[in-house]
Order: structure tokens, then sequence, then C-alpha cells
């Protein structure tokens, strides 16, 4: 299923930008970036649960947010990109 | 139907920044804002294509970019929230 992740991450300190940093280098091994702050991740539950555990563990709750939208297995025509960096497509492999 | 839109505007310029402004201000008219560049937008498919014109206008598509999801109408469990600034229910108005 696809699950689009977007976080926002308070980054007024080091601590926040840190947090911010995490955040992102944790989402990469689960997804694909199409936005600064807005992953697509094609998983199973399990995987999600993973993620959403170690995300949990890095925000700070009190400043931080992340939403998780479930757009399930049928997403192609649930998704429109308009303008720079369009996504890819995260059910194809990458051919280097 | 839930609209999900995002957006990554390149502030790297003083115009950028001004057409980052000019986007967050327009989507508060159609939605609510839920993250710092992510708005939820509650609205017929007639809105929609209004609201994707007026900023398709705005960005400057090779630096800037829009994703939309379309989320239907039954996306309550699609949509989950951690951490601060929790989203409000769009299809609740606001009393003052």
């Amino acid at each position: 299923m696809l699950v689009l992740i977007t976080y926002d991450v308070n980054t007024e300190t080091a601590v926040g930008k840190t947090r911010l940093r995490k955040v992102a280098k944790q989402c990469v091994n689960y997804g694909q970036r199409v936005q600064n702050s807005v992953f697509e991740c094609n998983m199973d539950a399990a995987k999600c649960r993973q993620v959403k555990a170690i995300l949990e563990g890095i925000i700070d709750k009190d400043k931080d947010s992340l939403r998780f939208y479930y757009l399930g297995e049928h997403y192609k025509n649930k998704v429109e990109h308009i303008g720079a960096k369009p996504g890819f497509d995260v059910t194809e492999p990458l051919i280097f």
C-alpha cells in the first residue's frame, strides 16, 4: 500500500535541526522523497509500524509533527504532480 | 472530497519567498493548514480545479512543485497524526 508521510520539525534550535536530519534520513530508507518534507512509501503494514515507531522515537512531540496518509493499493489516479522535481514511481525499480 | 495539497517552493530568492507567501495565502482560502506546507481541503471538483489553476499561476514550474492527493469522501481512517499541532476536522464548522 502507498503511505504518504509528511512532517514538520521545528528547526529553531540545533537539536531541532538534528531531529529533522534524522527524520529525513529514516524516511529515505522507506520510500521516495517527492517533496522536501513529503515521502511516498510503498510498504506493508509491518514496515509501516516499523517506520512509525522509529520516527516517533526521533521527534519531539511537543514541537514536531508527523502525518500518515494511507492511500491503499490503487493510488495511481489519486496523485497529481505539477512543476519541478516530479516523483518517481515507487513501484518501479531504479535501473543504474 | 478531501484533497491534500502539498507544496515545495524554492525560497532562495526574494521572489521565491513572495511565491511561497502567495501559495500559502491561497491555500488558506480552500482548506485547513495541517503542517507548514500541507493543507487538507474538503472541496468539490470545481473548487479543486479553481485552486489548482490559481496555484499553477503562482508557482515557478521550473523551481517549485505542487502535489495533489485525492483522498475521496471516506478519509477519516486514512489519516493519522502524531505530535504537535493536530489538524482540525475540516468538515466541522469553527464556532467563535
